[in-house]
């Protein structure tokens, strides 16, 4: 759930979604995605959570060419046309530098 | 669920939870939390989702000065240790800054 990202500055795609009413292939093609994404040039991670009105999807990435690799990635496009056809009623994308991060691991503090 | 932020640039708290065996109190304290984060100098807009294995909550400010502000708070210093003893087995918290951002809000495309 938590990703293990390398010390700053790294990128974040932060992805917001509300669902539509048609979410026929969604899970596979979603399952798919992450796979494909996993195995793309400067990815560091994902970190994405779910409920009934809309989820969040947070990947990180080395540096912006790798998130415009991805972007243009030839399945990954099919799949965002099916997301504005059919899965998403809205979403936001925001990509960001991240600059600072710190943990929390259950240690005592 | 998706907020509506201003143009970029401007910073993105990006709290990433997984949950720990003791949620009293929990959920109580988030809302007071995210009401009074609202009422902050500099805060956008707010998104969350949660599911059983963590959450993610994404809060977007203007600059850094507010982010450092209100973890200074001292109602969300108290929230922070209660969150570190009781609510939470892991965290991670990332600041960025947004540099782009773009929304599909359902229209043909």
């Amino acid at each position: 759930m938590i990703a293990t990202t390398p010390e700053p500055p790294y990128y974040a795609a932060i992805f917001t979604a509300q669902p539509g009413a048609d979410d026929a292939g969604y899970v596979e093609t979603a399952a798919r995605m992450l796979i494909l994404a996993e195995s793309q040039p400067g990815f560091l991670g994902v970190e994405s959570a779910h409920e009934a009105g809309g989820g969040i999807t947070v990947s990180y990435w080395r540096d912006l060419e790798s998130i415009a690799a991805w972007r243009r990635h030839v399945e990954h496009q099919a799949a965002q046309r099916e997301g504005r056809a059919r899965w998403y009623a809205r979403y936001a994308l925001r990509v960001a530098r991240v600059e600072r991060a710190h943990a929390f691991d259950g240690a005592v503090v």
